[in-house]
């Protein structure tokens, strides 16, 4: 899919799954803060600290893979955020597929609606407020016919599922190169 | 409301509108690139840029308020993001109701769930991304029972309408000061 798509996923806000390579063996997050930064070519902001075990393998390895995870993964997505990769390897732990990304060592979820393989941009913000700018290399859309209806975290352990889509594209007349 | 709840607004993503103080009238805008960036003291990231008639007054009164609009304000959300508040006076148009603030003089919208007040905390990726970064002083949450359901733009002109909830509280263990 192309990069420039990347908006589509990231946009409406989804709790999403962070992918590195580490020495020993791949981790995965969870993340509730995030945007896009940029369209094309698309820029994501995220944050992620040293209270996470990710935190030092991304600032060494320049580069992770932004995992949309479906409502069927729920649990899953809560209980990845409330342990650690010092503590446990996760993806055996909770029966998800690592998949070989294109341009990253970071792997893919092959459960997930959408990876995006991501290398870090700017960093300038990341000492004051653990601030990533990521530019995303590679979209990928899974093809199987997974429950297309993401997550919200509404930031206290409960999440709000994607419910009815309203279709407003006719009003885009300012932003028509947006409508597919 | 507490500030330190503003997360619980904006970390599921919700599409938002953003108004400022202009010298002859008040702007709004609508805006999809926006994140938490911590929880407390809030501080919010977000993407306005010279193409944002308000992108100038931002800058110069360095102030504004985010306001979460509910699903029943979907055709002004698109509408509001489709005109221009070089050529259109939106509040009037779009048949607003601008409230006074308490720290800021952009406006409050009374017809929004939430509203967000904030000033400029740190411009250094503006130059470079339109990335600034906002600090939260005041946090209200509207009492009039509005739906509460929020809207997340899928990038496209379409929204997803927030569907059921699930509550998966009981297994925060490691985050449990993020539950109410």
């Amino acid at each position: 899919v192309p990069v420039s798509k990347t908006h589509q996923w990231l946009e409406p806000g989804p709790i999403v799954l962070v992918t590195t390579a580490g020495r020993r063996a791949h981790n995965i997050m969870t993340m509730g803060f995030h945007m896009m930064v940029q369209h094309d070519p698309a820029l994501i902001g995220c944050v992620i600290g040293p209270w996470d075990f990710s935190y030092n393998v991304l600032r060494k390895t320049k580069e992770c893979v932004i995992a949309v995870p479906p409502v069927s993964l729920a649990r899953t997505v809560v209980d990845i955020g409330n342990c650690s990769g010092e503590d446990v390897e996760k993806f055996e732990q909770f029966k998800l597929t690592p998949l070989q990304a294109k341009t990253v060592a970071a792997p893919l979820v092959a459960e997930c609606l959408a990876n995006i393989e991501c290398r870090i941009e700017d960093t300038r913000l990341v000492n004051r407020y653990n601030l990533f700018v990521l530019r995303v290399s590679v979209l990928w859309a899974n093809r199987k016919r997974l429950d297309p209806r993401k997550l919200h975290h509404n930031g206290d352990g409960t999440f709000s599922v994607d419910g009815r889509t309203i279709d407003l594209r006719e009003r885009m007349v300012k932003w028509r190169e947006l409508i597919d």
